[in-house]
């Protein structure tokens, strides 16, 4: 028998931002092999599945992204519904052409079911829109981490042209991050937050200008953490968006 | 009684691409107010909600717009449950900062609930990731529609800067788009992919390069359609995708 893999999106970390069709995969799986940071009530919703823990830490992503590409096939061999489940949505910095092209190259079916990107539950915390009229037309999903630093990335150069950007898993490098990003002509004074744990009870939202991000991703407490910039931010900063508000949304 | 105003990410089409809170927030809405274009069956969702259809066209949009702010700051001070439902994420494209900036000065309460915007549920059809180690760690989305032209607009400079691409709202202008990129820099041999009606039962997907982008366009029916760009696209214009594939996911 050979199972199909579907590579499915956890959202940002709230259980009830899953898609009703990727709790229903979830409902039918047989086996999910989850990154760290599922929320333990997401992986609840496989009460029929052996649950594989294939967290990836950076630094030896290579030969981790290897061993889980063989058990996902090895899996699909030996189950009906296999399930690769990714924090946020699987086709943006989830490694998962990786996976497709190691299942397809074994003849595997693959399903991507799409989730809810940090990005845009961040968004929808901070209560901002990530476009408006005569102010964004254009937001830029990036991260400044690339592989073993062997990658050619003009990922700056695609901040400063876009009108709202989003970088991920950049907090952790704030200070290289500012001194990029001012070099490739980001003004200092753009408006930014740094969002951390979004859409989880500990979420914290912090509003600042570029030239204090590295002060402000010290307040942060090592959980996973989005930047954004822009004018969009604006209204965070002045201060006008009760910003835990969002929460009582759950 | 003042209500709370929910701006609620309806997804690409596909009513089981709402998120489970998404649908929660539906079920308990007292009145809906519904972009065109919604699924019926997610409509249903909202069994004791008075339904009520705000959709726009093009060209007419401010006076549309005022009229929708108004008619939620109204419902709000009637209903409890206010839902304003929108096409794929309320903060993307969806001219959210204008209904949130209105209710914000009338008192009300707002909350938005995210959803999957059309870019990652057609980057799931096509089964490409959008971000790729060593090729893509940047992708944009953007719009080359403006405020009735009055509106400066660096899109073109922002695709240009970014590895990847989706162009929303764009399909309609292929060429002035296609000239507007190459006066840009963009190869005219860069991969593409048009992607009309994602996530529905009539779903179209054209893969070709940027010098074609017009002819792409003139196969699509004049649903709701994206344009997708990058090296990323790569593999679907190879044909090594089974593309109508996804759909069997639902």
């Amino acid at each position: 028998m050979i199972g199909t893999v579907y590579l499915v999106g956890a959202g940002p970390g709230a259980p009830d931002l899953l898609t009703v069709r990727a709790v229903r995969v979830l409902g039918e799986a047989d086996v999910v092999f989850y990154d760290s940071l599922i929320h333990p009530e997401t992986l609840a919703l496989a009460p029929r599945a052996e649950k594989i823990p294939v967290g990836k830490r950076s630094g030896r992503h290579s030969t981790a992204q290897r061993f889980i590409n063989k058990r996902l096939a090895d899996a699909a061999r030996r189950y009906r519904v296999v399930v690769r489940l990714k924090g946020g949505d699987p086709t943006l910095f989830g490694r998962a052409h990786e996976e497709i092209a190691f299942l397809r190259k074994n003849l595997i079916q693959v399903q991507i079911v799409p989730g809810i990107t940090a990005a845009l539950a961040a968004s929808a915390e901070l209560g901002i829109s990530l476009t408006q009229r005569l102010v964004a037309r254009s937001v830029v999903f990036a991260t400044p981490r690339t592989a073993n630093g062997a990658e050619p990335s003009g990922w700056e150069r695609a901040v400063a042209a876009a009108d709202t950007a989003v970088l991920y898993m950049a907090a952790g490098e704030a200070q290289y991050v500012r001194q990029a990003l001012l070099g490739a002509g980001v003004p200092p004074s753009t408006p930014i937050a740094v969002a951390e744990n979004i859409s989880l009870e500990n979420a914290k939202l912090a509003p600042g200008v570029l030239a204090a991000l590295p002060q402000l991703a010290a307040g942060l407490s090592g959980g996973p953490a989005l930047i954004l910039l822009g004018e969009v931010c604006a209204e965070v900063l002045a201060g006008a968006e009760p910003r835990a508000l969002q929460r009582r949304a759950r």
